[in-house]
């Protein structure tokens, strides 16, 4: 019984996710469903994301948080448009939480939109959300053995990002290693190793988020 | 109908934690359940815990993973004994699964349990497994806000060890400002800053937990 409730359940939020990319693919945008654990430091990449890139890109952001809105409000100081979805306890996402708020952003007026998960590098990745892909966030203070422990988001991630690679020479995180062990997970998973806080990296991360974008975006799409 | 089965599961996991809690009643052990996201630095502050109260208790481990053995192999090295639970996806332990496990190790010749949990801050908090006491650890690397963004862990744990305080002078962690959130969230709570690296702090948690272990023991349980 409870093996056909589960399946259950991710049946009605594949059906969801459907309604959710269908929606989006109309507005010609690029989704981005950001998953990593607590403290990753999804946020601070994506403030500083913004800010690199926010002359070039238009951002909608979806926050899902269990509890505050900490997140919805340093984005919103940015001037992009962000929505919070709480959890109320719920360690994930799902399409349907995602597809309830999506009328509340401007879309016709984005090129992309970020929803970053809640912090929890396990039951997000489980969930579609009719995104166009996963990007993965991990710390280097988190540890190398990470993608060996956690390896479905690694499995189903575009990209990876490598965060808070200025704390790098205090811990004994191997870079190299960690990133051979990723790509036997996923050859194809674009690894971008990055520090928010010096910019080290994030050149080329946005490089590649922009070019997603500009994939996505058709030159006319009639919905605007 | 979700919610009803929710409650079934809740409800089901309730009295496997009341049969693992009678059993190890009976044994007079301190059994503790570790929680805190991927990489909090769970495994080393085990690691350095037996290390400096191996002589004076006699610990079981019992490793929540969703994948590999690479923990359970790391505390083995030590002369402890261990048992891995591997979860297959599912992102928390609960009672049932321990249970299973109980009986691998020998109960009558410990006298601490540690159950590490699945890396994780959300759900696993949501599990009773029978534990006497839950302890949140949570790294000074993963920022400020986590406490009251994932608040349920702090109001049931009976101690928060804040670990990778040999990373304090690298990051923004505000360490009295997060005391003065913990608190807050749970005014019993002890909080032990510690680095498991430099042994920074490790007394004042091992001197807690020998205290713990020692009021469990009963000094003739009759059970060996």
């Amino acid at each position: 019984m409870k093996v056909f409730v589960v399946k259950d359940l991710l049946a009605a939020n594949e059906e969801a996710a459907r309604e959710n990319r269908r929606l989006l693919e109309r507005y010609g945008l690029a989704v981005i469903n950001l998953i990593g654990g607590p403290g990753a430091g999804k946020t601070t990449l994506l403030e500083k994301t913004i800010a690199l890139l926010g002359a070039s890109l238009r951002f909608g952001v979806i926050e899902g948080d269990i509890c505050t809105t900490r997140d919805a409000e340093r984005l919103s100081r940015l001037g992009v448009e962000v929505v919070q979805i709480n959890t109320a306890g719920a360690c994930h996402l799902d399409a349907a939480m995602v597809g309830r708020v999506l009328g509340e952003l401007p879309l016709a007026d984005l090129d992309v939109v970020v929803v970053e998960n809640v912090g929890n590098l396990v039951c997000p990745a489980e969930f579609d959300l009719g995104e166009d892909l996963k990007v993965a966030v991990l710390s280097v203070a988190e540890g190398s053995d990470k993608p060996a422990k956690y390896p479905l988001v690694f499995h189903q991630a575009k990209a990876c990002i490598l965060t808070k690679l200025d704390l790098l020479p205090y811990t004994d995180f191997d870079l190299a290693a960690v990133t051979e062990e990723i790509r036997r997970l996923n050859p194809a998973l674009e690894i971008f190793p990055v520090s928010a806080r010096t910019g080290e990296g994030m050149g080329a991360w946005c490089q590649w988020l922009l070019e997603q974008a500009q994939r996505k975006k058709q030159p006319a799409s009639g919905c605007s």
